[in-house]
């Protein structure tokens, strides 16, 4: 089975053919997928025997970046769906959506409110942004009934699109509104189910947080936290406070104790461990430290997830390249675009640097590490 | 009779009227059209004697670009409408709609719902934005005279513009609602009426291919299918899947069958017909599949078929220029233009391209080829 980190126990016979049709749809996407340079298996056999603490990002971000072949057709370099944006916030999601396109992602959704909606799209042209969310705010005259009907169309309008994509991000901009929150645990049980890689950050993970069972055991979740949020989960999950002294023991207690869900720890240096090992990425990024930038990072893990997983599925036909497990590839090589692009973008604006200027370095940033051609 | 390629039985005495003042307010427009340049003859004769299956893109190009010449007024250069935009889509209708103004078009429309409406409005002033179509979404509660009657008001509000456009395009971003598409088969049926060309991409395939009589017969409409929707359209029509074995015979086949429309099938190299002949287009573009392409080659083809329209019709006055199908020429022109585009784009922002970027290239593209002086 080539989806080698999906749960399959406890779906019914309808998530199983979901979870199928999917696969099917895998396959067909991989025609003309091609890892053939040796420089890459190579890159990726370094990194999963190697030892050293700090990740070889740069060779991670070669080996994962699929060449750009006129063949393949639109949606093959990976279709993204951001579901945040609400009444408070429609930067964040912008910014994880679009940084999916910069990179390289062929399609870039963001599933919001209404109101959230209008701002998004009028954002950026090169985004579809669907208004199904809803708030409280706007249902508070609606009776129980009626909000479950309202939750049942805001799963069935999901429900059209969620075959399509190679990874969700959870979070960006997603507010606490507890109605909204519950409609959004139903779309990540059923990306779950569909086996559906998803990448859980800001408001997202105050939810995991309160239900860890949403993530936990599902081996294609990510979750980055920053400190707060990581503290957040260290007592939530271990019942502790958080140990400065023990910091690699302690993310692979919390990736273990969740299921082997995948963690990158935000930090001067970037934790990311999935119960296996710890691996860190340290490059120098920029001292800025404007809102935003954990989304830029969300929408980069998203995309490189689905890059591994691509590249892990071509390699199990080839049955050359390591198993590495792609959600820690993901956010490894997320983790490092983000810290060249920040640094490049520092370099030409100094203080006045805006997460848009560190978005408008992610293209140069990627072409100097792993040019097309 | 000028306008050779209309179909010419079953229409109203109303019908009639309205083909009689267009083809008056053409005569009109083509007032100042200069088309002596020698070269420009010699380009189509070329052209339609050449038995070669590639196009002389560049020199259809150059052939079909009118001059500018001082004397001409607003809307000369052509006057395009875009017909698309709903709930979920903005972005689309946009990209057509603006690639046709930077290619030199002098005015440009989108017809779309009122909600997306405020965004594209938003993404340029330079577009003029028709918030006249409705969803089924928006008029739930309305019973079934209502529905009449909303869709009689959605076609008086087109009616007062149609016989200005030189071409409209169908479907960018048109979704797929019941009663948004019913109203555009109206709009599409009075369009052929009044011998409008008509693009049809996106959605309008969609429309198109289950409502087969809308252009059966049409020698003015342009299906610009990609794989997927190209795949639909054949088994529809021919009964059959596609043959890759057979693929101009079968090209040819489904042009014949729907009547003589012209096909533009997109993929690896861009194929044309209007079941005389297959044309191909393979100038290298781009390896980026990032949605939105499609959307430019659309308003792209229907700027250079109004040309090649336009170009015919002074030909034929002056009964040198050969009568190369200007839905033929048009095709041949967006798609090379596009490609042109693309590649230009894309040396300058590799994996981070993204459809704007391209439209921005559009203009240096078309000058390289027919510079203005």
């Amino acid at each position: 089975m080539f989806v080698k980190h999906g749960m399959n126990s406890g779906f019914s016979s309808l998530a199983s053919s979901v979870v199928l049709r999917r696969q099917q749809f895998l396959i067909r996407s991989l025609k003309g997928y091609s890892v053939s340079d040796k420089i890459r298996m190579e890159a990726v056999k370094c990194l999963s025997g190697g030892a050293s603490l700090e990740a070889n990002a740069e060779s991670v971000l070669r080996a994962i970046t699929p060449s750009l072949d006129p063949t393949r057709h639109k949606g093959q370099a990976g279709k993204i769906a951001v579901v945040g944006g609400c009444r408070e916030y429609t930067g964040a999601p912008y910014f994880a959506a679009i940084s999916a396109l910069k990179i390289g992602a062929d399609l870039s959704h963001v599933f919001c409110t209404e109101g959230a909606a209008t701002v998004i799209k009028s954002y950026s042209p090169e985004l579809i942004v669907h208004p199904i969310l809803e708030e409280s705010y706007n249902i508070s005259g609606v009776n129980d009934e009626g909000k479950r009907d309202i939750s049942k169309k805001i799963l069935s309008e999901f429900d059209k699109w969620m075959e399509r994509f190679d990874c969700l991000v959870v979070g960006p901009g997603l507010g606490r509104d507890p109605f909204l929150l519950e409609c959004v645990s139903k779309i990540m049980t059923r990306a779950r189910q569909s086996n559906v890689p998803i990448v859980v950050d800001g408001d997202g993970l105050f939810l995991v947080t309160n239900s860890i069972e949403l993530v936990s055991g599902y081996r294609l979740a990510v979750l980055t936290p920053n400190v707060i949020e990581y503290k957040r989960l260290v007592q939530k999950v271990l019942g502790c406070d958080v140990n400065d002294q023990n910091t690699h023991g302690e993310l692979l207690s919390l990736s273990k104790q969740i299921g082997g869900v995948t963690i990158l720890r935000k930090g001067k240096s970037d934790l990311i461990s999935d119960g296996e090992k710890v691996q860190s990425v340290s490059i120098y990024g920029s001292p800025r430290r404007c809102g935003g930038q954990g989304d830029i990072l969300s929408g980069s893990v998203a995309v490189f997830l689905s890059w591994a997983r691509q590249c892990n599925l071509a390699a199990e036909r080839e049955s050359t390249i390591s198993r590495t497990n792609p959600t820690v590839l993901g956010c490894i090589a997320g983790s490092a675009l983000l810290r060249k692009a920040a640094a490049l973008a520092f370099e030409h604006k100094k203080r006045s640097t805006l997460t848009t200027d560190i978005i408008e370095h992610l293209g140069q940033s990627l072409e100097a590490i792993s040019p097309v051609s």
